[in-house]
């Protein structure tokens, strides 16, 4: 269960970290759309790993190929099928896990609700199966940017290093200028030299990834259960690593009062708009025509290069020592996820929204 | 759309405000469960407004009707339907709304997505839809508790006001010794005198709302889209004014390393555990035996005592003064819906394991 | 499980035979639609026991009551919820059956598939469920008619004696004018004359429910395993004592070859259509514009007044005899449920079809 | 839409005719089940063309690769997905039918419905997408063996030859001995000489397939909406050129009365079971533990080589003559389908009872 993500337009994911192939299928697009694979290809390449120094160093290369939907380079209204074969896949490198269950991971829980598990990478709940939501994310993407909805998730903290969010200092145009997608240049900085001592220390850290959405019009969002903000919830909470989701004034705002947070509303020139935007661009749970905004929460890579306790698959207390390569935190990589994950969410609102 | 809850068991919604009656209709409910009738109106009256100082004075009695379902005190396996009636709706007290968005309420965008709205008291959009959440829940609770799971929610936060979580100061079994369901009775009377204060203001303020449940066995969550965790953020992200929602260490443990958060594994005696549970119970989206634990972002009730800046119907610019009876937080009332909802989403979850 | 019906305009229906009361929630029913409620009660009178000779003399009056979702006359987006309530519930008459399987019933079935059964009239088993479907299926129905669709139920055959479809003798004009809606006049009254008799021996039988709907416009049903006729058959065959469905040339026209079924196409004066409409005017699981048509075969009720073999709760072999009211036949009071089932199917095709 | 069939196991379906590959993916499946690939190509041949007489000559191997959700020769919980290459695709034989559009062909309605349309060889709307159905229910049918249940299709009509069922020259342990995988020799004789003959004319002609299933245990089924005989219905009523449905004694038994229909029980050393089977194993669309049985119709390949009117894409009226290779008939080839799809549901409704 849970492989498929939307109600309209639908997503069904597959494959394991060193399986033959992970890979997904689009069902409910709508037809007629012009689609760009290359544009695929990149939000791709943006979540490889190997590009920056606080990667693992493991060279997949990600390389897409589409099955089905897709003809003379429009949408059919058919379901488009993709996949990406693992090509470098080193079993060999996890055969130390195959019988010990790596603290904070996902090991224990699937080996026992499942009896069984690929332990190769992680199988299943390795990280690697965020790439089907980046490539079917960018299918969504050119969707929305048909319709002028464009998406921007940027690093707004990385441990006890943060930045000031909406100030003089941030810019969402220059995010790509760091390698840390920061929009304070002198924060990434900081935040870089944070990662490098981490990587020496062979530790790991967390972080918040915020995400700007312009363009939505009025009305799309359902009322009571499936409010746009806990869609997008779930939707972010489903990442790996995933800990926490607000949006608006959000946790920082706690403290303030009703009188300071309602967005006053006023008529410009026929227009209606509100004077600020505490609530993040949401109503009832409804979008209200103002830009969306939201962050998530992500803990620190659980594997580190530390001795840590644990116990293997027959109960006995273990010590356990991981080498090799991994990341030292899910940022920068999980960028292009978060944005794919608010496109797919907001692409089927788009929809479900046309049927009211 | 969106006015069922659930997979395997389901919640069907529905009623406004000031309609004939609100209620609710189970699917998937199984059979031979035995139901305590009078602990689902408990449950109710648990958020009835009128009971606290702090709360409106409308005073709606929520009787709740069971219409199918139950048969000699027990479970048949077919829906169990309810309703509460409606029977203190003031609907002239809204009159003076009727053409008139609130700000920051979903007036305006339930108006601009369904291009009618039954604006008497919010409608569909008024938290008084959260009564039928609490009695679904409170069916949940008794299928959960029957297998040992207990859920306890609690306010750890009021405007600035906050707990401690997890000190010597509080304790969970004392909430319901101080008006504000708060685990620490000298912070309870600190926010009780802010509350009072604000009364007086016509201001409101949020807060946050932590829960914890004893007693999930393990496997319980589905991975990738429908991890344990993705969940329960939707549900509770769904109920009226959340904002924010975390698990485990969440934002407040932001600047904490991997080596400091990750949970140490250990066998017991043939029991395996974590030795600290900064993951809240949930690895990978499945439980893993601890206890889980998660917090809830509201923001301040809209509805304020002092003029605001809008727009009517027509597009004009007006002032609004609203008078009349409401609350100054959403907590405690909300309390009982933190617990329900999370009711609604582990015996779904329950049900789901059974199918794996 | 299994009593919401629908994908985006969806039906939840609840309610036992004796229990409190029957209901239904629609969710996903567009905004702003009139509804005229008189025509609701009209739709329940049609399916009404005690109207016929043939039928039963149980004689509930079915007032529907609505709870939600209907202001000022127009449906305003949200969920509408109505409920029947059962006055004329005589238990009693049941008792005789507490412990005993009625054979081709379903109350072996139900107690063995949930351990615990409400033996009272069948329960959740009985016919009785089918006046939520008219309820409902008569809002589906108002919104069809706007754009111009009727669907048009009518007995076609009652045990051996069947009408010849599509003759000079048939005409859908008059089904109204006998007590078997069946449009054949001349065959009508053997109809009846057969019930008559067959109510005489206090044996029951079978017949086939014919059904033509005119103005659906093209592109209606998803291709694969959603197709119109996939999701009509399962609706027919959903209503209870329904074993058979086929639609177009169906079981009658098994002999016939492709060169003879084959609908030429032609374009008359700019509008494309078919010459012949063998088709059912559905192809590829799409509406093709032509007059869709299908048939439904209903089984004898087995509720019948003669002794048979059949076991107790407890193992035993018994004979059971039956007595009091029982209809005779479900034709014609299925006539409406079959519309409804229609209605409810088209709607939801409709609403689908809005974002293809 | 309507690309995912099933609520618990779930199949995913994707592919055109002529496009990279068609393929599936199952979600749903439980984890530990012994897999044999093996038979899943077999059963994927016993649906291949050019085995037959009857058969179109074009000769796809058909060869299904795995790519996730089976490790070491078990299922792992997780998504299980497969592709089969289209090989053998003549795209040039189609290029004559890019702007006409085919009588009772699903041209012109896919046409209308998406605004494009992969018109090589029937893209999405051709038979060719059953062969997933195929390779996933092979997934299915093991599952269901493990625990006792037999699924066998066969042959009971071609045009107006026709089997008696359950007679004594009907044998269902030798369908496999001749062409047509009809259970009577004699008239599988007669059969082939008229597929023969048609062949010869260049005409087709439709069919009925009829099936068992034996071992299904008391309870698999949901009232109301799902019930078993409603879901099977669907299913069959989805497979290409399928026209009619019915179960147990259905629409050839409709002159009988209830006194001849009802299935007395009986118990015969503690096992209830009833002395006829009029109901197919199936009472108020739960499964009764009795063998299950019901028939499909098919109509006509509309593939035939003759002259035909109809209209291309500009809306001329234009002669269509098709050359080529084209069945004569679906059955035999889409004997392996209803088997498939028998165990698809199947499967879907046997996890849902697992928590009734």
């Amino acid at each position: 269960m849970s492989n498929i993500f939307g109600r309209i337009f639908t997503l069904t994911s597959f494959g394991e970290s060193h399986g033959v192939a992970i890979g997904g299928v689009i069902d409910g697009c709508p037809s007629n759309i012009e689609i760009d694979l290359d544009f695929v290809q990149n939000e791709l390449n943006r979540r490889r790993p190997g590009r920056y120094l606080t990667a693992a160093t493991r060279n997949e290369e990600d390389k897409v190929e589409f099955l089905s939907g897709i003809f003379e380079g429009r949408t059919t209204g058919v379901p488009i099928a993709f996949i990406i074969r693992n090509n470098d896949a080193k079993s060999k490198d996890y055969e130390l896990l195959k019988n010990t269950f790596r603290p904070s991971h996902a090991d224990f829980t699937y080996c026992m609700k499942y009896g069984i598990r690929d332990y190769r990478g992680g199988g299943r709940s390795s990280a690697r199966e965020t790439a089907v939501r980046v490539a079917a994310g960018a299918i969504a993407k050119q969707i929305l940017n048909q319709i002028g909805i464009s998406i921007t998730a940027y690093t707004s903290q990385i441990g006890h290093i943060s930045i000031i969010e909406h100030s003089d200092k941030t810019n969402l145009n220059h995010i790509g200028e760091n390698e840390v997608f920061c929009p304070d240049q002198d924060i990434a900085e900081k935040m870089v030299d944070y990662l490098k001592e981490l990587k020496q220390e062979g530790d790991t850290v967390g972080g918040i990834v915020s995400c700007t959405i312009r363009g939505v019009p009025i009305a799309w969002g359902e009322p009571v259960f499936d409010k746009l903000h806990a869609r997008l919830g779930q939707a972010m909470l489903s990442i790996p690593a995933a800990h926490g989701f607000d949006y608006g004034a959000g946790f920082n705002g706690v403290g303030l009062k009703g009188s300071e947070l309602n967005d006053s509303i006023v008529s410009d020139g026929g227009k209606v708009k509100t004077i600020t935007n505490h609530s993040g661009g949401i109503q009832g749970g409804i979008s209200n025509g103002e830009d969306i905004y939201f962050r998530v929460l992500f803990k620190p890579i659980p594997t580190i290069s530390q001795k840590q306790n644990t116990v293997d698959i027959h109960g006995n207390n273990v010590e356990l020592e991981v080498s090799g390569r991994h990341d030292t935190c899910v940022i920068p990589r999980v960028i292009p996820v978060v944005e794919a994950m608010a496109a797919l969410t907001l692409v089927d609102f788009y929809l479900l929204n046309n049927k009211k």
